[in-house]
């Protein structure tokens, strides 16, 4: 996005602080609305994810259609995915959370796809070797979050290009550099296999459609920054035959150390909690984090905090409450006073514990069924 | 090639009369010196191929060094490929009928590329399906000219692409978009896929080499116009670990209708001789074809023909002559007017019907070892 609004948002750059309603206007998508929230809440009988009530995701694309089509008996399928750069760290689980809780609502199939040859492209220093490694240890940390076993499918790009190819070779004929280029600010020194990877990460946004014969609309949850990707995947669809896949767009989540992003300032370590932390680590880099409390306790009391720009009720918000009713304790304990930064960390770091101890649990389950997953078969239409 | 030569050759456009000579200094390629070819036909046992005696193939790339490492023990491989965008004419027989006699006096590994994929991308109206049917199809009339059964292998890229991939990716890496843009004069609206063919064309160059962790040397013959596509892979092969292939450059064939090659004037099918056109196609055509014929059979008597223009004569040339002895004849009597064009094209009629005629009852011999052929194992490395 142009850089005159005094920030920039594309899918390899964050930068300033962003204007989120007007990014909305600037890329032309729509408010996640109370209305359609509700229609979601009932839905799902009743219940909303955090993550949705609490607004975390904020606008969609063609959502409202895609519920049509599902009560009318045309389920969609979930499609998110992770370039394998390294460790996961807490907010990259926030996507995979909200495709496992409306996998476990509405019971549709979720692919997920490692794009372990894009971050070899992306990223200068890392070998194939190792993006293929962290692309395993990611995944088992993804399918750790609980996904349904009998509904969850692995594209991991280097293994499951058999499957993918034939449909990447089509997609890629629709799609110009010129395209690319604008979409994705590259550069002439941008390596060729950049330059192509937006066609694999279209693929699995008309897989099933494609190997069905059928046409089987998809739902794709991701950041914000994430939306011109896509935007290219929509554009082409209907000239292969595809219905366009729908969009639900979150915020940017602010680093521990008080950046725009996790996810793109992934520079220092002591920006985010990674899965692979030590609980010591974790404690200080919270101890460390930064927050909207005041310069003294004397201030804060009178003047209470600002749990807006704080990295620590960001946490608390996306996922360390334990429900509603202690993320609204919170946040009005903040803003009153009533609660000092020093003890909110001490709070969050035991929630973190014992999340992080969980998962390690979580994750031992799922370790062999993650190979099973990978996509392998031959695509019979070749 | 720049424009100002009169001529332009690139491996997407070779027009204009191309001056031989100075198309070697522009592309800084070496001669194939009578004592390379010395060289050759005594490491051959004495004998060696028309397609070299008669100046088919001119120049090279770094061939001694690999006929140096031969002698040593370490021998090299052949790679040739075809775009299978309909069926082949006789001389897109040349190339695979180069590495056929250099495999059947080297006994080295032939590898195949079919690049349904390319074909897809760089026309328009072609699509998977009818590039992955052609490519079948050539590839039985590329395996009748008789390779050795123990020691060819084909990289079928849509069937092949989970073993060459991970190859690709670390050579995707390493090829920039402006060198693409530069060698194979890409536009803006050129589609993603061509842009990242050329990463699949050098993954036979190196895939010997990278399968076995040796440095396994690898030759091709090619038309000179793509030299440039492996000017790109010689680039990389450094930084990569593997060896710069050797090149052997042919020149380009004039068409029946006289023009400069059938290659890329492919839209007129009566500029070549198809491998599926009938008996009474093939005599029309040459009836048909353009030679350097006078304009009258008084003046031919008198002055001689010329054969450097001559479309027939290019037939006899590369292939249709049973022998030199038969070539030396053809040619003196076409110069010295004792061989009228109407005559030179009923002798040649024949052998063409029998090359044909072979050519079909071979193709039958190797139909069900095409399928068995094509590389579908998963890379160990991945």
């Amino acid at each position: 996005m142009a850089g005159e609004e005094g920030f920039v948002v594309t899918p390899y750059e964050v930068r300033g602080r962003i204007d989120y309603d007007r990014l909305r206007e600037l890329f032309g998508t729509q408010e996640l609305s109370p209305a359609i929230l509700d229609r979601l809440r009932q839905m799902a009988g009743g219940d909303l994810s955090p993550l949705l009530t609490r607004g975390v995701y904020y606008t969609h694309r063609d959502l409202p259609a895609l519920l049509d089509l599902y009560e009318k008996g045309t389920p969609f399928f979930l499609y998110s995915g992770r370039g394998p750069s390294g460790p996961l760290h807490t907010s990259h689980l926030v996507q995979f959370e909200m495709c496992r809780w409306i996998q476990s609502k509405f019971h549709v199939p979720m692919y997920i796809q490692i794009t372990d040859d894009e971050k070899v492209w992306a990223r200068g220093r890392l070998t194939r070797e190792q993006t293929a490694q962290w692309g395993i240890e990611n995944l088992v940390d993804l399918l750790a979050l609980g996904f349904d076993r009998r509904n969850t499918h692995v594209f991991f790009d280097t293994k499951s290009i058999r499957a993918m190819y034939p449909l990447a070779v089509d997609v890629a004929k629709r799609i110009s550099y010129s395209t690319v280029k604008a979409v994705f600010g590259f550069e002439p020194s941008t390596n060729i296999g950049l330059v192509f990877y937006t066609a694999l990460q279209t693929v699995p946004c008309f897989y099933p459609s494609w190997k069905t014969g059928r046409s089987v609309p998809c739902l794709i949850p991701c950041g914000i920054d994430q939306d011109p990707h896509f935007r290219v995947s929509r554009d082409i669809a209907e000239g292969l035959g595809y219905p366009k896949p729908a969009l639900l767009h979150s915020k940017m989540l602010p680093g521990l150390l008080g950046e725009r992003t996790m996810s793109t300032t992934g520079e220092s370590k002591d920006n985010a909690l990674y899965l692979n932390d030590s609980p010591a680590e974790i404690d200080r880099k919270i101890r460390n984090a930064f927050t909207g409390g005041r310069a003294t306790v004397e201030e804060q009391r009178r003047l209470g905090a600002n749990p807006e720009i704080c990295s620590i009720w960001a946490l608390w918000k996306t996922g360390f409450a334990k429900d509603d009713k202690e993320f609204e304790e919170v946040t009005r304990d903040c803003r009153s006073g009533a609660l000092l930064c020093g003890e909110c960390k001490e709070r969050i770091q035991s929630r973190v514990h014992s999340f992080f101890s969980v998962h390690e649990k979580a994750k031992e389950t799922v370790r062999s069924w993650a190979e099973e997953l990978i996509i392998q078969e031959a695509a019979a239409q070749v």
